[in-house]
């Protein structure tokens, strides 16, 4: 800290120009702690839009770059220069600005899935960052504090041992046959690489079982359904899971369900108790003792708190996506300032999971719901 | 009718001593609507249990029978015998007394599940019933008058073509190793037959799938799962399915889930629309049209209405369990009276559908998931 | 018990013929528990649909009367005369019959409120009963397993001394202006007396509150308002009221309140906890000690017990309406029998509480929200 | 905007320092969307606090007052000065800053209440402010998007004529004699002013009515009660409510009722629909006309819409307190640059309104709960 006090962080974004969605999130979250300050971008490859978008979030001229490789190279030699970068482009654009920004030593901030491709995802794992730059994959549900809570009252034996997990994420956006933007990308191969649904949602629900269950997952039987006539990814995913240890599972998620919004939601029963959580209404969580009445845990409230669980406000004050997103940057500026490890931050290692798990989804279900090891 | 006006029904029964449960809930129902008389019963085959549990019902003396063939032999000879009779014995002791009273020319109205083995089933198909006495299986979960309407809506086309079924039944009462006569009986293989929750409570899941969606299962995938120590039958249940004509589904049936006291759900997703429903609170039922606002559609409110849908009280008086159950019953006067079809009773033929998904049920989990043909 | 069991008591009706409402809930009420056998009525003044009702329902021509006060006569000389009867005809018809068969030794269920008029309540204080006949206000929402539950809650100071209810009663069903059986008699004060909805659905209101809280009422401060044009008695009920000992509370009564069908609601809170519990989900209250997580009880569920609180089936099956009717059917039947005082039922006393109360609003409001002593 | 793009506003804060509730949510708000930029403070009146508080937030020493007098003086005369100050001192701190900040011409954002005394309120309206400085109250509830949208259906008669308006505002967190800094104050007359509970939330609620509804309030009744032994302020308040035009209304807050965090709720009655919103779920909104399925209106789901409405994320993706808060901000940056007359954001005159509302729910409190004008 200065005299003048503490300093923000330099941060630069790739992707997120006019009309992006995740990167307006990414930059909300950026700001909400008051950690970050935006100073440069790769907002769009074309020129126009780039310069325009710059514009917009007070950027200068001169760092409104259209290319992430030069603005990797650039901001890299400036005093300056970008410490972090977020990348919030379509899955197939994530491994080149990863790889670039590493190598040059500026830490990273990437939006899930990692890659489009397992490959990628594994040669990332390859890279040797310059510097020692750092690494965070924005799986946001693992921000909320009764996610936090919840995994920690998991590791601490609330719960007893685990044995069942249903996990859902029915969304209905795309039940009739949509083309724009966000649709668009979702469900091309090309760009989203195998998995419709299950890449885009799926991982999200899986890497949440994970992160409250500690579960390792031993197998799974999938059945990937693509409704609407003409699609070519999935859009509704049927999985049953089987965890080392004895545990079962069910995954299902959809965007083709009418009704649901984004109905993230988590159940885990143990032998002593369970925990049932939504993320549309994030402030509350159930826990049920067997043989005793149910609990309603709230976010700030009674019985609140745990290994990394905060608030910033008090219960009863709904706190949303946008601050479960930033509280990953908060935690993740800790790690820059060498102040914490980020132990409860996704990882590469976490991205690499996230692909097996999608690659072992596709195949299952092609094998006819064999099971499938992960 | 009589210038005294209309006679009520003589009903006997079959078990429902001291201490049942489920005979319980059967007098109830039938004596809800005014319908029923208890005249005679084999209320239990210890003939001190019998004659005292009798003598709490108001049944005379010589009608209170240790053994049910007799009581079916006797009966029928009487000028004022029963008309019908109740058989609320535990699985394994369904077959016997079905068949016997239906030999009889007595009306029989049976607990689910139909039989504890297929080949039972199936052989009460062969049956010929003297006088053509009618039979009844106590789906009672088809007598919501919510669940009614959901089929209702289903038939004229409100949801579209359906393409998405979740269905969950879970409870908690087994989630330790208890030892009680409910207990005892539902997870002996020579009681239950080879399913145990799937058999308790997997076939109301199904059953309900059934008379709602009007779909036809092709294929399942189950995973069955006993998680407590020595437990012989299962008390999990995960499956997949498979509908003609290309929908897909889940099922999860649990009585190791804490938390959850009897909470069968049922979710429906088309094309156009979804429904969705709770028999924990079952006065209310989500309707949620593409694109427009989530509708909560209450039983007796506005939109209320369709084939066999009725409501014995007004709206916001929450109707339940029992009624539901009576509803069965008074529609199964009105056939017995010959003044109705009971189109929407569950039949023998429904009752051999749900053995053999049972049994498919067992069989794709010992086969590892295989799909398997019902 | 004779050697063949026991026998059912033999009820009256007085009202309830074809179309009525209350009638056919206080019949279903009658039969659940299988303690009552329907054996006479004058259902109507009208000769013909006395006739064709009492036909309905299996009553012999003879005992098929026009005059409640004939019926009395006849039926108390009868050997096989009927052992109680129910009172289901409008407000202005309840003094006339309560007074006829408890002079005739016949005991009585009245609906309510007791009177149209509180002279009239009063002066059926004075009565001497015949025999000792009984008397059974159906007060039926203090039926609910919970709200007994409730009230033994509060009795042993698990909420502490109690500080604030709110309670509250919208429908919505006189929101515009309607024109049927129901609704003329409760707008006319010719048989309704001085107050509409503060009659009709206030009154369940404050009885609730007076049963589970055993709060004395010192003052209240109302305002009645009649919002549809032409209507001449309140169709929304605002008041504020002083218990004795310093609690504070607020009643809502509307039937003009769009979106409610029956929404009776009782919250309380005391030094310690809360408890809160909605008449639409009966099967469900919340309890929440301070500085503790929030526990949601269910009927049969985990702490489910006290004082007169019971529940016929298992938590998750939820019990309605009708069940609660009939516990008071039932609470009578062993009063009837001698073998209970009927602590928990609904007295004449608390009659005239309601009358009282329902002056003390109707003056209140006209007084410009005076307090009011009750 | 100049070539290098947007440049954001330079806020200013008076209080704030360290452990302040209020002041860090203001500065979340600030941050969320990015046009703010913090850069000066009289963060607290002791100037150690004052300068560490300064150099956790990254303002430079020079800039960190102790005195808001010196702090409106100096940064009027700076080039790069405060372009806008807010003031999130204790209620009885508001008049000063207020009229110091106005008068040097720099534009005001204040916490509610307006101030803790009704004449310091008229006092602030006849102040002259210097280049015509703006004024913003932080009635925060008024920025969430449903509550906008209610406004909106109001305003365009989707509910009819208005009949009923039921709000309430229960927290829990006084119901035992804490001692700390927020409760310290709020319950001390000579920093609150003459309301306690009435003046921390009860102000909250009214804002919330008027805003939404837009009826005048003709007159109130009320019953303030404190339970707390040696309390000098209310802790519970009671309110019926007279709107011109014939609308009546009920008001509850507390801050003694266990169970409720931050329970505030509208319901607004009208001839033809209701609504009915819950702060703790901000994201859903009930719409029920009358006679039709009740509708549940999500936060950018289907219907959404209307004057001033809009989200920032999509539907499902739940949005809370913070975002609110920070629409009002972001309102306000606009009127700042002058790009919007900011029709919605409560005024000065909305601050006087709430005083008024104090005042008279005290005064009818001490006449018995005589009806008292505004």
């Amino acid at each position: 800290m200065t005299q003048n006090g503490k300093q923000k962080i330099r941060l630069g974004m790739v992707g997120g120009g006019q009309d992006a969605f995740i990167g307006y999130v990414h930059r909300i979250a950026a700001r909400l702690d008051g950690e970050y300050e935006l100073v440069a971008g790769a907002l769009s490859s074309r020129s126009e839009i780039a310069k325009s978008s710059a514009m917009e979030l007070g950027i200068v001229q001169e760092r409104a770059y259209t290319d992430y490789e030069e603005m990797a190279r650039v901001e890299a030699k400036r005093d300056d220069g970008v410490e972090v970068v977020a990348i919030v482009t379509p899955n197939h654009v994530h491994f080149g600005p990863v790889k670039a920004f590493l190598e040059a030593g500026i830490h990273v901030i990437c939006d899930k899935p990692l890659t489009a491709q397992l490959e990628e995802a594994i040669a990332l794992t390859q890279i040797k960052p310059k510097n020692d730059a750092k690494f965070l994959l924005t799986h946001n549900y693992t921000g909320y504090p009764l996610m936090r809570q919840a995994r920690d009252m998991v590791k601490s034996a609330k719960l007893g041992k685990i044995r069942i997990v249903q996990v859902e994420y029915p969304q209905d956006w795309l039940t009739e046959d949509v083309q724009n933007k966000q649709a668009d990308w979702r469900m091309d191969p090309a760009k989203s690489g195998a998995g419709g649904c299950i890449g885009d949602i799926g991982t999200h629900a899986y890497n949440l079982v994970r992160f409250v269950t500690g579960l390792q997952t031993e197998a799974i039987s999938a059945e990937l359904t693509s409704f609407v006539s003409g699609r070519q990814l999935d859009d509704n995913v049927h999985i049953m899971m089987r965890f080392e240890g004895g545990a079962r599972g069910m995954l299902w998620a959809s965007q083709v369900a009418p009704g649901n919004e984004n109905g993230l939601q988590l159940r885990i029963y143990g032998e002593k108790a369970s925990l049932s959580w939504r993320q549309d209404n994030p402030n509350q969580m159930w826990f049920c003792p067997f043989g005793e009445p149910q609990q309603l845990l709230t976010r700030g409230g009674a019985g609140f708190g745990g290994e990394g669980v905060s608030a910033r406000i008090p219960s009863g004050h709904p706190e949303g996506f946008l601050e479960a997103f930033a509280t990953l940057y908060a935690d993740f500026a800790q790690v820059i300032r060498g102040e914490s490890e980020g132990a409860l931050l996704p990882s590469l290692a976490d991205g690499v999971e996230g692909m097996k798990f999608i690659n072992a989804a596709v195949q299952s279900s092609k094998d006819d719901g064999k099971w499938t090891k992960i």
